[in-house]
């Protein structure tokens, strides 16, 4: 349970408000910037660091599949042990399209590199435990990273939790409580404060979430870039931006560094019945607000967005991509086809590029995939009924299947 | 979707009955060796290779994450293409005790390393599909490997398939006939005869398997050296015994090849319930049929074992250890706890560490854990009841969780 990380150079909290706003490194900000935030819009901290101590060769080889350790000296400190998170690899699906599959991670979601920071915050700063709002992928990779680290976790979540995503969040020893919509928030407010337990997901009107879980994903970007240098975009599943802000931070930190000469081009794939940040992005707001109308990719399935992923499209000359649940499901198809079965929400990226036809890349384009398709609410809803054993029955089953004689 | 393999160095397959008879390496023998087979046993084969023209450095540096690709030369051509399998963290659950996290993997079990293996059989044989037969890990592999590479796939499963593995299956494109037990075997050869498919799993009345199957497993035994040397020792969830042969087989190809001196020593870790490889073990014989009880390990459920495993087990100076579910269920509990959910058979290697307390290792263990919790039977059947959301309700519920005010 040891970890062998280098030392963080990690400084202070940045407000995105404001970047002359600046905090102490510790306590980690759970609620955005005190100082900038309005009643309509509140926002997010980042982690800023000692750039110019950045060890040389940092960014050269391959990056290890042994956890995120590798990339410490640009990460909040990593005070909780690892579960061997990142080193997900990229799957060329066709000539210059990769997918980068998130389903390889511990929990078999992104979130892990996000939980890896958090859990540590929690630990540095002696909270007996998380709290976390999510009926999904962020809920169970907290529980997980809890348990490693020896920490307790409450996860709040919808009334509708699919029954695996219950059995996944209950393994990890997580107190799993299901309770309306409109009492998640609230309560885990009032959980943290009572309880001394870190929240480790958004407690603000605009999303801000944690200030030191995007830093996670800045190594997706330190990964795509050690395998395939700078791509000329890459797609993003979109809900509250935290990884695209993650990832945007990351190739802005390449280029910062002298490491690349430019930044991909981010794609931000949402759900078109809500589509928070393509609404901000619209109007030219920070932040909007939106009703949601019915989906299936639960996952990215926002009624607001967060400034974080306004900065990442606008900085990246990239665009919001609104998606319907019918170009989710052929995404999701396609990548099946090619062996890879992906979440309803994770198949966001790859809609994304293919509803992008207009836009001509000069460039391998990759297409995070964020999750398994273990985890959508539909499964474990079929069973297949027993087929006629007999040859006749068969053959005619295969014939009538394509298969030739 | 190219390969940019390496040559293979594989030059035929050689009998495990007797090693003096060969077979020329196409095509890929599918019903173990003819020649030595009796009515009683059936004898697998192996790949055999040009070890003396292994290619210096072949084992230096770390493995990389883009499939197995990087071990070409000793493995059978690799004419499918990959999907990143491969390339699994060693995660560190106490001081020396190391677990190699199968579930990382494409499909989220060992089995890929095998299907890159078989599939790559039936492409190079042109055969326009596989059939296997699976109620698991091993036919959604398979399954996943036939769609990347173009090809069909016909799964036969049992009757009582868990429903996350028929979404599973079908979401490959895969045809799953869910058939009787008796059954399954007698169609599993009548497809493969008629439709011209190439049969992935057993055809025979003592376990032989793919010839080119096991050869993909070695790789956990490459990657095991390059993260940590020689352990001590491996604990192996068994069922017929191809990881286990194929761990072996590797290990011994780096003692033969000069990186190394010696093998670690294997624990076959079986449900207590069946254990075959342990009864031939103790009968002295190459394979023996065993009544097989009630578990729920039904990943490793088998009622006969392969000579392959015995092999291994002598070979490696190591032992059986049959496990009752209880202790299967101990030691997934204990993973948990670490934050790794792995399904029931995949905690059979932890499992059979903790049942070897009076085995003295001089040095570090590693139990494989095969596959996700996702897959197992009770996934599903349970839904949280709605929590109280009243703020009296809750405080009370945390409390007697445990969490402190």
């Amino acid at each position: 349970m040891t970890t062998t990380s280098a030392a963080s150079l990690a400084t202070d909290q940045r407000s995105l408000g404001d970047p002359d706003v600046r905090y102490p490194l510790w306590p980690p900000l759970t609620s955005g910037c005190p100082k900038t935030s309005t009643d309509e819009v509140a926002y997010p901290v980042e982690v800023d660091y000692a750039y110019d101590r950045v060890p040389a060769g940092l960014f050269d080889g391959q990056p290890p599949r042994t956890g995120l350790d590798r990339w410490a000296p640009l990460l909040p400190p990593l005070a909780a042990p690892g579960l061997g998170e990142g080193g997900t690899p990229l799957v060329e699906l066709s000539p210059g399209v990769f997918v980068k599959d998130e389903s390889r991670n511990p929990t078999w979601s992104h979130k892990d590199r996000l939980n890896r920071c958090t859990v540590g915050a929690a630990l540095g700063s002696g909270a007996p435990g998380v709290v976390v709002a999510s009926s999904g992928n962020h809920g169970a990779s907290a529980a997980a990273y809890a348990a490693r680290a020896g920490l307790r976790c409450v996860v709040l979540t919808g009334t509708d939790l699919p029954p695996a995503m219950d059995a996944f969040l209950h393994a990890y020893g997580a107190v799993v409580l299901p309770v309306p919509t409109a009492a998640r928030w609230p309560l885990t407010r009032r959980i943290a404060e009572h309880f001394g337990l870190q929240p480790v997901s958004n407690l603000t009107r605009t999303h801000t979430g944690h200030a030191f879980g995007p830093e996670g994903y800045k190594t997706v970007a330190y990964e795509i870039h050690a395998d395939l240098g700078v791509p000329a975009a890459v797609f993003l599943p979109t809900g509250y931006g935290e990884l695209l802000f993650g990832v945007w931070k990351g190739f802005s930190e390449l280029r910062r560094l002298g490491v690349t000469e430019r930044v991909p081009r981010l794609f931000a794939c949402e759900p078109a019945t809500g589509a928070p940040l393509a609404a901000a992005l619209r109007q030219g707001l920070p932040a909007a607000h939106v009703a949601v109308g019915r989906t299936d990719a639960y996952g990215i399935d926002c009624p607001v967005n967060s400034y974080r992923g306004v900065l990442a499209v606008r900085g990246s000359g990239g665009r919001a991509v609104p998606l319907t649940d019918e170009q989710l499901r052929s995404a999701q198809a396609e990548l099946a086809r090619s062996g890879l079965w992906a979440e309803l929400s994770a198949a966001a990226g790859l809609a994304g590029l293919r509803a992008c036809a207009d836009e001509d890349f000069d460039g391998p384009v990759v297409c995070v995939s964020t999750s398994t398709g273990f985890k959508d609410r539909g499964v474990g809803a079929h069973r297949s009924e027993p087929a006629d054993p007999e040859w006749p029955a068969v053959r005619a089953r295969l014939r009538a299947a394509g298969l030739a004689e």
